[in-house]
Protein backbone atom coordinates (compact mmCIF):
# COMPACT_ATOMS: atom_id res chain seq x y z
CA UNK A 1 0.00 0.00 0.00
CA UNK A 2 1.48 3.44 -1.11
CA UNK A 3 1.90 6.30 1.34
CA UNK A 4 -1.42 8.48 1.76
CA UNK A 5 -1.26 11.97 1.24
CA UNK A 6 -3.21 13.71 4.64
CA UNK A 7 -2.46 17.85 3.55
CA UNK A 8 -5.11 19.61 2.03
CA UNK A 9 -3.81 21.76 -1.16
CA UNK A 10 -2.32 25.47 -0.26
CA UNK A 11 -4.33 27.78 -2.21
CA UNK A 12 -5.49 31.37 -2.52
CA UNK A 13 -9.05 31.54 -0.92
CA UNK A 14 -8.49 28.20 0.88
CA UNK A 15 -10.28 28.64 4.62
CA UNK A 16 -8.55 29.29 7.40
CA UNK A 17 -9.30 30.26 11.07
CA UNK A 18 -11.84 33.16 11.60
CA UNK A 19 -9.51 36.53 11.81
CA UNK A 20 -6.34 35.08 10.15
CA UNK A 21 -5.24 36.69 7.22
CA UNK A 22 -5.83 34.96 4.14
CA UNK A 23 -3.02 33.15 2.02
CA UNK A 24 -2.30 33.48 -0.73
CA UNK A 25 0.18 31.75 -3.30
CA UNK A 26 1.08 33.49 -6.35
CA UNK A 27 2.94 33.26 -9.76
CA UNK A 28 6.10 35.26 -9.81
CA UNK A 29 8.33 34.53 -12.51
CA UNK A 30 7.79 33.11 -15.83
CA UNK A 31 8.72 30.92 -18.20
CA UNK A 32 7.54 33.65 -20.81
CA UNK A 33 9.44 37.06 -18.88
CA UNK A 34 12.11 35.17 -16.98
CA UNK A 35 13.13 32.05 -18.69
CA UNK A 36 12.22 30.13 -15.51
CA UNK A 37 8.80 29.42 -13.42
CA UNK A 38 8.51 30.73 -9.11
CA UNK A 39 5.48 31.05 -6.96
CA UNK A 40 5.44 33.56 -3.85
CA UNK A 41 3.57 31.56 -0.97
CA UNK A 42 1.87 33.95 1.86
CA UNK A 43 0.48 31.82 4.74
CA UNK A 44 -0.22 32.08 8.63
CA UNK A 45 2.12 29.25 10.07
CA UNK A 46 -1.48 27.97 11.19
CA UNK A 47 -2.66 27.71 7.42
CA UNK A 48 -3.85 24.71 6.31
CA UNK A 49 -2.49 21.44 7.20
CA UNK A 50 -0.27 22.05 10.16
CA UNK A 51 1.70 21.08 13.60
CA UNK A 52 0.86 23.48 16.60
CA UNK A 53 3.66 23.70 18.93
CA UNK A 54 2.92 24.68 23.11
CA UNK A 55 4.62 28.01 22.31
CA UNK A 56 1.39 28.62 20.50
CA UNK A 57 -0.44 28.60 23.79
CA UNK A 58 1.19 28.22 27.06
CA UNK A 59 4.95 28.74 28.34
CA UNK A 60 6.48 25.82 26.29
CA UNK A 61 8.62 24.83 23.50
CA UNK A 62 8.57 26.02 20.05
CA UNK A 63 8.71 23.41 17.26
CA UNK A 64 12.52 24.40 16.45
CA UNK A 65 13.01 23.07 19.95
CA UNK A 66 11.87 19.17 19.01
CA UNK A 67 14.33 17.21 17.38
CA UNK A 68 12.85 16.25 13.71
CA UNK A 69 12.26 12.26 14.72
CA UNK A 70 9.36 13.98 17.18
CA UNK A 71 7.50 14.98 13.92
CA UNK A 72 7.54 11.42 12.96
CA UNK A 73 4.46 9.75 14.45
CA UNK A 74 3.55 5.93 15.34
CA UNK A 75 -0.08 6.47 14.85
CA UNK A 76 -3.58 5.27 15.07
CA UNK A 77 -7.14 6.57 14.44
CA UNK A 78 -10.37 6.98 16.59
CA UNK A 79 -13.36 6.78 14.09
CA UNK A 80 -16.06 8.90 15.85
CA UNK A 81 -18.29 9.01 12.58
CA UNK A 82 -20.75 10.26 12.20
CA UNK A 83 -21.07 13.24 14.55
CA UNK A 84 -23.09 16.10 14.11
CA UNK A 85 -22.17 19.47 13.87
CA UNK A 86 -20.60 21.21 16.81
CA UNK A 87 -21.09 17.69 18.76
CA UNK A 88 -18.96 17.58 21.70
CA UNK A 89 -16.69 14.31 22.06
CA UNK A 90 -16.28 12.87 25.38
CA UNK A 91 -13.90 10.17 26.80
CA UNK A 92 -16.04 7.18 26.34
CA UNK A 93 -16.62 8.24 22.76
CA UNK A 94 -12.98 8.86 21.78
CA UNK A 95 -12.20 5.63 23.84
CA UNK A 96 -14.99 3.53 22.12
CA UNK A 97 -13.33 4.61 18.82
CA UNK A 98 -10.08 3.66 18.71
CA UNK A 99 -8.71 0.33 17.56
CA UNK A 100 -4.95 0.35 19.22
CA UNK A 101 -4.15 0.64 22.79
CA UNK A 102 -3.22 4.40 23.12
CA UNK A 103 0.30 2.85 24.53
CA UNK A 104 1.46 1.24 21.70
CA UNK A 105 1.31 4.62 19.90
CA UNK A 106 2.61 8.37 19.62
CA UNK A 107 -0.53 10.09 18.24
CA UNK A 108 -4.35 9.50 17.82
CA UNK A 109 -5.80 10.70 14.60
CA UNK A 110 -9.52 12.13 15.67
CA UNK A 111 -11.52 10.92 13.04
CA UNK A 112 -14.71 13.22 12.29
CA UNK A 113 -15.43 13.07 8.24
CA UNK A 114 -15.40 17.03 8.73
CA UNK A 115 -12.34 17.26 5.82
CA UNK A 116 -15.42 17.24 3.15
CA UNK A 117 -16.51 20.34 4.61
CA UNK A 118 -13.21 21.98 3.76
CA UNK A 119 -14.33 24.80 1.62
CA UNK A 120 -17.88 24.86 2.60
CA UNK A 121 -18.88 27.58 5.86
CA UNK A 122 -20.16 24.31 7.39
CA UNK A 123 -16.16 23.35 7.98
CA UNK A 124 -16.16 26.03 11.09
CA UNK A 125 -19.28 23.72 12.58
CA UNK A 126 -17.01 20.96 13.61
CA UNK A 127 -16.95 18.70 16.36
CA UNK A 128 -14.84 19.04 19.46
CA UNK A 129 -13.15 17.30 22.04
CA UNK A 130 -14.16 17.58 25.73
CA UNK A 131 -11.30 18.77 28.17
CA UNK A 132 -11.52 15.71 29.60
CA UNK A 133 -10.66 14.00 26.88
CA UNK A 134 -7.74 15.87 25.72
CA UNK A 135 -6.22 15.45 29.52
CA UNK A 136 -6.78 11.53 28.91
CA UNK A 137 -4.70 11.74 25.84
CA UNK A 138 -1.84 14.07 27.77
CA UNK A 139 -2.18 11.77 30.83
CA UNK A 140 -1.07 8.76 28.52
CA UNK A 141 1.48 11.45 26.30
CA UNK A 142 -0.31 11.14 23.38
CA UNK A 143 -0.07 13.73 20.36
CA UNK A 144 -3.44 14.46 18.29
CA UNK A 145 -4.36 15.14 15.09
CA UNK A 146 -7.80 16.12 13.82
CA UNK A 147 -9.43 16.62 10.27
CA UNK A 148 -11.27 19.78 11.75
CA UNK A 149 -9.65 23.26 12.15
CA UNK A 150 -10.01 22.82 15.87
CA UNK A 151 -9.90 20.39 18.29
CA UNK A 152 -11.59 22.98 20.39
CA UNK A 153 -14.50 24.79 19.30
CA UNK A 154 -14.48 27.70 16.69
CA UNK A 155 -14.74 30.56 17.84
CA UNK A 156 -13.64 29.70 21.40
CA UNK A 157 -16.07 30.33 23.84
CA UNK A 158 -18.81 28.28 21.49
CA UNK A 159 -18.26 25.32 24.03
CA UNK A 160 -20.87 23.50 26.29
CA UNK A 161 -21.92 25.37 29.52
CA UNK A 162 -19.67 22.79 31.82
CA UNK A 163 -16.54 23.22 29.75
CA UNK A 164 -13.92 25.80 30.87
CA UNK A 165 -13.40 29.04 28.70
CA UNK A 166 -11.11 29.87 26.41
CA UNK A 167 -9.37 26.60 24.52
CA UNK A 168 -9.19 23.59 27.32
CA UNK A 169 -8.19 20.66 24.17
CA UNK A 170 -5.03 22.41 23.54
CA UNK A 171 -3.77 23.97 26.95
CA UNK A 172 -4.86 20.33 28.55
CA UNK A 173 -2.28 18.62 25.39
CA UNK A 174 0.16 22.09 25.12
CA UNK A 175 0.47 22.31 28.68
CA UNK A 176 1.75 18.92 28.35
CA UNK A 177 3.92 19.12 25.54
CA UNK A 178 2.37 17.39 23.23
CA UNK A 179 1.63 18.76 19.92
CA UNK A 180 -1.67 18.58 17.62
CA UNK A 181 -2.01 18.23 14.10
CA UNK A 182 -4.87 20.40 12.31
CA UNK A 183 -6.92 20.32 9.10
CA UNK A 184 -5.82 16.74 8.13
CA UNK A 185 -7.78 14.99 5.76
CA UNK A 186 -8.70 11.67 4.40
CA UNK A 187 -8.10 9.84 7.52
CA UNK A 188 -10.21 7.07 6.21
CA UNK A 189 -8.68 5.65 4.44
CA UNK A 190 -5.91 4.38 6.96
CA UNK A 191 -5.41 1.46 8.19
CA UNK A 192 -5.27 0.59 12.39
CA UNK A 193 -2.03 1.47 12.46
CA UNK A 194 0.39 3.72 10.44
CA UNK A 195 3.92 6.04 10.42
CA UNK A 196 2.70 9.85 10.12
CA UNK A 197 6.03 11.86 9.06
CA UNK A 198 4.83 15.63 9.22
CA UNK A 199 7.75 17.59 9.56
CA UNK A 200 7.40 21.37 10.74
CA UNK A 201 9.61 24.09 9.22
CA UNK A 202 12.18 25.09 11.19
CA UNK A 203 12.32 28.93 12.33
CA UNK A 204 13.31 30.67 15.40
CA UNK A 205 9.89 30.26 18.15
CA UNK A 206 7.66 28.87 16.24
CA UNK A 207 4.40 28.56 17.33
CA UNK A 208 3.10 26.09 14.18
CA UNK A 209 4.28 25.44 10.97
CA UNK A 210 2.79 24.48 7.63
CA UNK A 211 3.53 20.45 7.09
CA UNK A 212 3.00 18.38 4.06
CA UNK A 213 1.23 15.17 6.06
CA UNK A 214 2.14 11.71 4.97
CA UNK A 215 1.10 8.20 6.47
CA UNK A 216 2.82 5.00 5.63
CA UNK A 217 0.63 2.41 6.81
CA UNK A 218 2.49 0.28 9.36
CA UNK A 219 3.34 -3.17 7.21
CA UNK A 220 5.78 -0.91 5.10
CA UNK A 221 7.82 0.87 7.71
CA UNK A 222 9.16 -2.35 9.44
CA UNK A 223 12.00 0.41 11.28
CA UNK A 224 9.34 1.56 13.19
CA UNK B 1 21.43 6.79 15.10
CA UNK B 2 18.25 9.65 15.24
CA UNK B 3 17.53 11.19 12.03
CA UNK B 4 19.37 14.62 10.97
CA UNK B 5 17.73 18.05 9.86
CA UNK B 6 19.49 18.64 6.47
CA UNK B 7 17.26 21.99 6.17
CA UNK B 8 18.42 25.54 6.88
CA UNK B 9 16.79 27.23 9.03
CA UNK B 10 13.97 30.23 7.76
CA UNK B 11 14.31 33.56 8.74
CA UNK B 12 13.79 37.22 7.31
CA UNK B 13 17.24 38.26 5.85
CA UNK B 14 18.06 34.78 5.05
CA UNK B 15 20.23 34.30 1.70
CA UNK B 16 17.88 34.14 -1.65
CA UNK B 17 18.80 33.43 -5.04
CA UNK B 18 19.58 36.45 -6.86
CA UNK B 19 16.95 38.76 -7.56
CA UNK B 20 14.18 36.90 -5.37
CA UNK B 21 12.36 38.92 -3.40
CA UNK B 22 13.47 38.40 0.65
CA UNK B 23 11.76 36.09 3.39
CA UNK B 24 9.46 37.60 6.17
CA UNK B 25 9.04 35.10 8.95
CA UNK B 26 6.89 38.11 11.20
CA UNK B 27 5.02 37.43 14.60
CA UNK B 28 1.23 38.24 13.96
CA UNK B 29 -0.79 37.37 17.14
CA UNK B 30 1.06 37.67 20.42
CA UNK B 31 -0.01 35.87 23.76
CA UNK B 32 -0.37 39.01 25.23
CA UNK B 33 -2.96 40.75 22.81
CA UNK B 34 -4.91 37.91 21.60
CA UNK B 35 -4.03 34.86 23.73
CA UNK B 36 -2.08 32.74 21.25
CA UNK B 37 0.70 33.02 18.94
CA UNK B 38 0.91 33.09 15.01
CA UNK B 39 3.56 34.01 12.66
CA UNK B 40 3.07 35.15 9.16
CA UNK B 41 5.78 32.82 6.76
CA UNK B 42 6.11 35.18 3.29
CA UNK B 43 8.54 33.10 1.31
CA UNK B 44 9.03 32.01 -2.46
CA UNK B 45 9.07 28.49 -3.69
CA UNK B 46 12.28 28.46 -4.15
CA UNK B 47 13.42 29.87 -0.67
CA UNK B 48 15.74 27.80 1.68
CA UNK B 49 16.36 23.84 1.31
CA UNK B 50 13.53 23.28 -1.30
CA UNK B 51 12.80 21.08 -4.29
CA UNK B 52 12.48 21.90 -7.78
CA UNK B 53 9.81 20.49 -9.94
CA UNK B 54 10.39 19.69 -13.54
CA UNK B 55 7.80 22.63 -14.22
CA UNK B 56 10.40 24.76 -12.48
CA UNK B 57 12.36 25.36 -16.09
CA UNK B 58 10.46 22.70 -18.59
CA UNK B 59 7.22 22.23 -19.96
CA UNK B 60 7.30 19.10 -17.42
CA UNK B 61 5.20 18.22 -14.11
CA UNK B 62 4.61 19.82 -10.60
CA UNK B 63 5.64 18.93 -8.19
CA UNK B 64 1.36 18.14 -7.16
CA UNK B 65 1.68 15.80 -10.33
CA UNK B 66 3.83 13.98 -8.34
CA UNK B 67 2.24 10.77 -5.32
CA UNK B 68 4.16 11.42 -2.15
CA UNK B 69 5.88 8.47 -1.77
CA UNK B 70 8.80 10.48 -4.74
CA UNK B 71 9.80 12.56 -2.34
CA UNK B 72 11.13 9.61 0.03
CA UNK B 73 14.53 8.85 -1.38
CA UNK B 74 16.64 6.09 -0.62
CA UNK B 75 19.79 8.26 -0.82
CA UNK B 76 23.96 8.44 -1.01
CA UNK B 77 26.38 11.12 -1.13
CA UNK B 78 29.20 12.33 -3.12
CA UNK B 79 32.30 13.46 -1.07
CA UNK B 80 33.72 16.10 -3.42
CA UNK B 81 35.36 18.19 -0.76
CA UNK B 82 37.85 20.23 -1.05
CA UNK B 83 36.40 22.02 -3.59
CA UNK B 84 37.61 25.94 -5.13
CA UNK B 85 34.79 28.78 -5.46
CA UNK B 86 33.21 28.41 -8.91
CA UNK B 87 34.82 25.14 -9.33
CA UNK B 88 33.39 22.94 -12.29
CA UNK B 89 32.85 19.16 -11.20
CA UNK B 90 32.85 17.03 -14.39
CA UNK B 91 31.85 13.46 -14.28
CA UNK B 92 34.65 11.90 -13.27
CA UNK B 93 34.94 13.95 -10.38
CA UNK B 94 31.61 13.13 -9.67
CA UNK B 95 32.00 9.01 -9.68
CA UNK B 96 35.24 9.25 -7.81
CA UNK B 97 33.16 10.72 -5.06
CA UNK B 98 30.35 8.16 -4.98
CA UNK B 99 30.48 5.53 -2.18
CA UNK B 100 27.78 3.60 -3.78
CA UNK B 101 26.50 2.33 -7.12
CA UNK B 102 23.44 4.78 -8.26
CA UNK B 103 21.48 2.22 -9.50
CA UNK B 104 21.28 1.30 -6.15
CA UNK B 105 19.72 4.71 -4.81
CA UNK B 106 17.19 7.32 -6.27
CA UNK B 107 18.95 10.11 -5.27
CA UNK B 108 22.71 11.46 -5.16
CA UNK B 109 23.23 14.31 -2.77
CA UNK B 110 26.60 16.05 -3.98
CA UNK B 111 28.87 17.01 -0.98
CA UNK B 112 30.42 20.35 -1.67
CA UNK B 113 30.76 21.89 2.09
CA UNK B 114 29.14 24.80 0.83
CA UNK B 115 26.72 25.47 3.35
CA UNK B 116 28.90 26.65 5.51
CA UNK B 117 29.03 29.73 3.91
CA UNK B 118 25.31 30.10 4.29
CA UNK B 119 24.92 33.74 5.15
CA UNK B 120 28.12 35.18 3.34
CA UNK B 121 28.45 36.69 0.12
CA UNK B 122 30.60 33.44 -0.79
CA UNK B 123 27.95 31.17 -0.58
CA UNK B 124 26.74 32.24 -4.21
CA UNK B 125 30.50 31.61 -5.86
CA UNK B 126 29.89 27.60 -5.48
CA UNK B 127 30.74 25.16 -6.87
CA UNK B 128 28.85 23.82 -9.99
CA UNK B 129 27.88 20.38 -12.22
CA UNK B 130 29.11 19.91 -15.54
CA UNK B 131 26.21 19.27 -17.78
CA UNK B 132 27.78 15.99 -18.76
CA UNK B 133 27.78 14.96 -15.19
CA UNK B 134 23.87 16.20 -15.00
CA UNK B 135 23.09 13.66 -18.03
CA UNK B 136 24.92 10.53 -16.49
CA UNK B 137 23.18 11.59 -13.30
CA UNK B 138 19.89 11.88 -15.37
CA UNK B 139 20.65 8.87 -17.88
CA UNK B 140 20.49 6.92 -14.30
CA UNK B 141 17.51 8.05 -13.54
CA UNK B 142 19.00 9.40 -10.11
CA UNK B 143 17.49 12.90 -8.89
CA UNK B 144 20.14 15.29 -7.49
CA UNK B 145 20.58 16.84 -3.58
CA UNK B 146 22.88 19.69 -3.70
CA UNK B 147 23.95 21.91 -0.40
CA UNK B 148 24.61 24.72 -2.73
CA UNK B 149 22.19 27.47 -4.14
CA UNK B 150 21.84 26.07 -7.31
CA UNK B 151 23.48 23.51 -9.08
CA UNK B 152 23.97 25.20 -11.85
CA UNK B 153 26.59 28.32 -11.83
CA UNK B 154 25.14 31.38 -9.59
CA UNK B 155 24.09 33.95 -11.61
CA UNK B 156 23.24 32.11 -14.96
CA UNK B 157 25.97 32.53 -17.70
CA UNK B 158 29.12 32.23 -15.39
CA UNK B 159 29.90 29.03 -16.67
CA UNK B 160 33.19 27.71 -18.22
CA UNK B 161 33.00 28.89 -22.23
CA UNK B 162 32.35 25.34 -23.12
CA UNK B 163 29.93 24.47 -21.25
CA UNK B 164 25.70 25.95 -22.94
CA UNK B 165 24.02 28.80 -22.24
CA UNK B 166 21.30 28.58 -19.36
CA UNK B 167 20.59 26.41 -16.85
CA UNK B 168 22.10 22.93 -18.01
CA UNK B 169 22.49 20.91 -14.84
CA UNK B 170 19.04 22.33 -14.04
CA UNK B 171 18.37 21.25 -18.17
CA UNK B 172 19.50 18.12 -18.01
CA UNK B 173 17.75 16.67 -15.04
CA UNK B 174 14.45 19.17 -15.14
CA UNK B 175 14.29 17.68 -18.50
CA UNK B 176 14.05 14.17 -17.73
CA UNK B 177 11.17 14.17 -15.14
CA UNK B 178 14.09 14.29 -12.22
CA UNK B 179 13.66 16.21 -9.37
CA UNK B 180 16.77 18.63 -7.63
CA UNK B 181 16.64 19.26 -4.26
CA UNK B 182 18.63 22.47 -3.54
CA UNK B 183 20.15 24.16 -0.29
CA UNK B 184 20.89 21.15 1.49
CA UNK B 185 22.84 21.13 4.90
CA UNK B 186 24.93 19.19 7.08
CA UNK B 187 25.56 16.81 4.68
CA UNK B 188 29.15 15.57 5.84
CA UNK B 189 26.94 13.91 9.03
CA UNK B 190 25.65 11.11 6.64
CA UNK B 191 26.37 7.68 6.49
CA UNK B 192 26.80 6.01 2.72
CA UNK B 193 23.21 5.13 2.77
CA UNK B 194 20.13 7.15 3.90
CA UNK B 195 16.57 7.81 3.29
CA UNK B 196 15.53 11.43 3.00
CA UNK B 197 11.92 12.88 3.46
CA UNK B 198 11.29 15.98 1.46
CA UNK B 199 7.85 16.22 1.27
CA UNK B 200 7.00 19.23 -0.37
CA UNK B 201 3.67 21.46 0.17
CA UNK B 202 1.18 20.72 -2.39
CA UNK B 203 -0.79 23.77 -4.41
CA UNK B 204 -1.69 23.61 -8.10
CA UNK B 205 1.34 23.61 -11.10
CA UNK B 206 3.99 24.19 -7.89
CA UNK B 207 7.39 24.51 -9.80
CA UNK B 208 8.75 24.17 -6.35
CA UNK B 209 8.17 24.17 -2.55
CA UNK B 210 10.46 24.85 0.93
CA UNK B 211 10.83 21.31 2.94
CA UNK B 212 11.79 20.24 5.60
CA UNK B 213 14.43 17.64 4.76
CA UNK B 214 15.24 15.12 7.30
CA UNK B 215 17.37 11.99 6.68
CA UNK B 216 17.45 8.70 8.28
CA UNK B 217 20.27 6.41 8.47
CA UNK B 218 19.60 2.87 6.61
CA UNK B 219 19.96 0.48 9.25
CA UNK B 220 16.58 2.80 10.83
CA UNK B 221 14.40 1.88 7.92
CA UNK B 222 14.61 -1.77 7.61
CA UNK B 223 10.98 -0.76 5.00
CA UNK B 224 13.27 1.05 2.75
Amino acid sequence: MPPLDLSHALATEMPVYPGTEPVAVEPRATRESDGYRTTRLDLDSHAGTHVDAPAHLVDGPSLDEFPPERFRFSATCADLRPLDPRESVGLDTLREGLAVDPAEVDLIAVVTGWDRHWGEERYFDHPYLTSKAARWLADRDCDLGVDTVNPDPTPTGRAAADEPEGFPVHEALLGADRLIVENLRGLDRLPDRFVLHAYPHRFEGADASPVRAVAYPEEHDAGD
